[in-house]
């Protein structure tokens, strides 16, 4: 029997905050009354504070990322489009699939697991297409396989250095809330988040924004689209109403977490992500002396760490010890790295002594299988940076 | 600021039960657990049951009944296909414009709202369509809007007379849990249903369940899919894991859910939302004197009753007045029956003293709006026939 | 097995309001926390507000309003002291016995049960009383189990006619924040509450109101005390903290449930529950022609009701029949009462139509029982009552 | 803003299970209802066997731990009765305080904080006491403020010893469900507990356990007593009620930690206690080289640790600056030890993962104050202890 709270540090869901779940600890509601609009309305306004959209367009669809991506390209492209794609990870791929089974016509560039969105060769591709036969480039803002951040503001300078037209349609899944989105000032046209990422909630909404330019395509769009239609929505959206049933429990936890989000402030929650990030790569390089997947600073993730363990040594033991001996649950490598990597998630509600959890567990469980860290190297290396970094908000805070 | 609780009578989403309630309240966890598994996939044999499918398939996708319906038709058809259809009400409708949006040929037969599927026309479209084009008939079990129940033993019958053998697809989304649904019985290939209706759950799952025969036209059927692909979620549901992050909160309730059910019995759970509905037909017919939308007892639904006001009124002001003076949900008329009806959703986890609420605030909500049915009248016809009725299951459980 | 939600009508604990079971839903806290005072000055301030104290303190002790009683005298009174007290019903009674134990020279006044505290009586004791040996005066302001309101202003008139300095400690447990209280201008000395009545809590505090002029009584009362001492309380509260530790969860349903008290309007409340109560007896006079335990209009408590039943009948088949067969609770008769009445408690987080179903499944069980009240005969009554009558405030909420 | 949950390490109230929360997020109940004794009297009977008791009999009262040392007291006493009692801080102190305001004669021996129960002592003072005056021998199993744990067997032998028929009364508030009690074995009269501690519950129960021969004294026992009054707990709960409405919604949360202390087992419950505090005492004594207020390994408590900070420091801030600055709270030194001390509550729904915390965070406040412990070390001699110990059950139970 397993005792103690489960120590949640997979990236994504999140570790919930009690607020958020008893917001969600509501009766259900008639989606039809007359005031329900004005619980709603407002929900899709804040949101697109999030994804610093000024512009744009929120939906909200019961669903999950991969509904969301769904409806990115449902919406927008018709079959046949080109497409400028790359792939460095499990989730990149997965929506290089999705296009191709879509008929879509991928351009996909294949990136070393590690790194990130290619913005030579983008720039390179984008220039190539001189009649403009790519409707859209994707980028995936963090692949959460492997801990790499892209830079999408470079997505942007690539478009417009080969002043092209393209859709700019990023996947936000794992980065809206807890990495820097800005989507007004990137000229991103579609992008697509989650509830059980930094939006703190549990899995069950895809949540996208849209820009006018995106919007626009829909009337050109020819792949087939009912649930993921952003017509559909907008009709009744504009009264606060659904086409379906909405996920109201899910809606009332996304007011409290846009609450907690504000009240911290937007700027905050991300400047602490990166702090408690950048104690856990302290812990995983200086403490423990092993290296990260992401093949250098450039390319760190603030909301998942992938961890490669030496060669010698299986992650998937690391990660099997830690959930049945030390109930903690840490992320599997997937696909190219699997057994190559453990990954410790570190987005949402959390603080610093919660964040020395992963660490401490992962410690145990990394010598119980032969990796012989120094014990409490992790810990000390990570704490006693969170401790003395200047500048953080965590910091400020407390004074 | 209104006082006490709602009394939530719309037809769905319904009274949750405080169980349900307390096992969604619950920290998030990792949905590659290697235990994972034994929790999710006794989920997937149990709802079967619910469907009483024995050889059938259960898909649980994020999202709601029109994911459902987008499900079974992207799985199973190809662009052009043809399709037998029957209209008479507002979900009705929307389903047969969700195959046009598809693209399939859709042979759609008017009914008169207040009626069902018309199961002679269907038999001679069968049977004159010789040549099986027809790839599948589709049925609305319970017509939510107009509180209409079709026979679905009789669709398989009109198919089995015509020697057709078109898949058979119901829309089970306001009846499955609560009106009897026989799968396995009746020759059901797909039958679609959601969480917040005889689930007792929040709105935030499409649950379907699928024959072998519907399962072996993936290979053929073309209409793009990758969020509600069976075939990627059959891969992962073998060893209880998911090909996206899954819902698990509601999962979570989904399984207090099925252990409610089958702890009452799904025969009992039938038998006594027929018990209430009866009460409250006797209530509205015999106590308030006025008439239902169904135009007949074979067309009677057990999971909501939709009643027509008098000519001169408006049931919007009934349904506008009961909610904001006396805190009763109501459901309201959709589509054509808009003014003409309000509706009492009579489903989920409910009892004669809750369902008593229904109908003593409804006839409050009519007499402020000038329709001066008896004071008492409806809930002394209701509550004496639930007092007397023989046989019902919930005087049986007091013995 | 039964179905639905238990319909609870019994007398207190009540329908606690989701807001409030949301509140008390949080992990444990550091009840020494530096931050602590700052959540719980203010709940004793505002706890004053509901007693309609100005210049007394509140006392908040984990337990019930049998530990408020024990407070009341164990910090104002000596062994051997005389009080004046009456009986008329079962709390009433416990009161006495525990002064009795305590040690007290009680002078008890008996009265009819249905009737309650004798104002003639009590200003001739006390006139008689030249010597003043009566150092208290008790009074039950709602008897609970017979369902009378006693005129607290009338037992200050009393004791100003006869220039008497006795203090005056009032049972307030089922009255206070659902009918009106007011410490200041009646010159209550004490009054005693639980959380589980108007407080719409748990049961598990006893809150109660202090007067200087009793809190002046401590340095000569000789009464052992610890658990239940002011003094201690006194001195750690000043800053927020408790001499024990403090239950945290009822003192956060606290803050919730007083914000609901204030956000409707103290007042508000109190005629909200005058509405319901007066609706249900109608019900109980006009519609199924009953009687009242109560002695007349003048004894009416606006938070219960105690029903007689015909004289052949038992009370008690009626409620065990309301909870087997309907899910209903009632509150059964207590001591003299037994048999003869059921309860219908009306105090709490209620409206009109929740009302309705203590009415509706009543009828039933006494039906079943052969009690032949008219079918929708009470539920009509308050109905139609609730409906009309003028100048109750949820009619002017929702306008 | 304080981010993440609160990592709370104070010596109860405790973290809660999600369990437990989820069992008392409920609707309130009828405590007269005719089924509630079958909830109720197997929870007696439960609780008995985590006081390890066969004969006794098990009370339940609305209160705290406070007020189970007053039901012990009044129940048994008689104002003068001679009891023995020794003081070795805050808790014992201040029972010793509650026995001299109930007017006992207290012979009190008074022990170096840091020390507990004085066997020899005791045994003198009992020898000495020929005439069998001392009515009653108090002992503090857990000084919850200096971290010690004392010999309750001991005090038995000393008893057997001097053959004395004295009552044997012992506080267990901090150690009951957490270190061994063996009432029976250890032939224990009256053993106190509350709901916050090991029951992993909020605050709000007094629970104790009374032998036979304690129950007897009542006839003799002149204490005034009402409230927490045996005889009438006891002539209710025969048949599962109680004399006046008890906290319900604590007894369902008791009904689920009885339950999750039955599944893991008694005895691993008491073993992991200790193994996880012989890790905070490693990391506090090997990794950090500070002392602990316990004044050798035969008075160490494994519920809570009071760790001396050096002379030069103040405990205070330590404390301040863990809950201010990193959302982590510590247990106050109180009365002697005050800035002293400072101290881990290691007791409740806990496992390593999750008590590193307090020592990651302890650290960084102890660095923050100048306290400059070696980062990492702490946490680093904690895991690698737990990581290796043998024969721990949280390892056994992960095979």
């Amino acid at each position: 029997m397993k005792t103690g709270f489960n120590a949640l540090f997979i990236p994504g869901p999140t570790n919930m905050p009690f607020r958020v779940r008893q917001a969600m600890d509501v009766a259900l509601e008639d989606m039809r009354a007359p005031d329900f609009g004005d619980f709603t309305k407002p929900i899709f306004e804040d949101t697109k504070k999030v994804f610093r959209s000024e512009t744009g367009q929120v939906f909200i669809f019961p669903g999950s990322g991969t509904g969301g991506w769904e409806s990115a390209i449902a919406n927008t492209l018709s079959p046949g489009d080109k497409v400028l794609m790359s792939r460095f990870g499990q989730f990149s791929h997965l929506w290089v699939d999705m296009c191709q089974r879509f008929g879509l016509d991928v351009q996909c560039i294949e990136v070393e697991w590690g790194k990130g969105v290619p913005l030579d060769a983008y720039e390179a591709a984008l220039k190539a297409d001189t009649r403009h036969e790519i409707k859209a480039v994707f980028a995936c803002q963090n692949e959460t396989a492997t801990g790499v951040t892209s830079d999408i503001a470079g997505v942007r300078r690539a478009l417009d250095a080969a002043r092209h037209p393209a859709l700019l349609m990023v996947d936000g899944v794992s980065s809206v809330g807890s990495i820097d989105m800005r989507m007004e000032e990137w000229g991103v046209d579609v992008c697509v988040s989650g509830s059980q990422k930094g939006f703190m909630l549990p899995t069950g909404l895809a949540i996208i924004c849209v820009s006018q330019k995106a919007l626009a395509m829909q009337s050109s769009a020819r792949l087939p689209r009912t649930f993921f239609s952003w017509e559909d929505m907008s009709k009744l959206n504009a009264d606060g109403y659904f086409p379906y049933t909405p996920a109201t429990t899910l809606l009332r936890g996304l007011r409290a977490s846009l609450d907690m989000i504000f009240e911290e402030g937007l700027d905050n929650v991300i400047a602490r992500h990166h702090h408690l990030a950048e104690g856990v790569r302290r812990g995983v390089l200086d403490g423990w002396k092993l290296d990260l997947c992401a093949r250098g600073p450039e390319w760190y993730s603030d909301t998942v760490s992938a961890i490669l363990v030496p060669e010698e040594a299986d992650a998937r033991q690391v990660i099997a010890r830690a959930y049945e001996r030390y109930n903690l649950s840490l992320g599997t490598g997937l696909a190219k790295v699997m057994g190559r990597v453990f990954r410790i998630g570190h987005l949402g509600w959390l603080n610093e002594v919660m964040v020395a959890q992963a660490l401490a567990g992962a410690e145990m469980a990394m010598r119980d299988c032969g990796i012989m860290v120094e014990p409490g190297s992790g810990v000390g290396a990570a704490t006693e940076y969170w401790r003395t970094a200047t500048g953080n908000t965590m910091a400020q805070a407390a004074e």
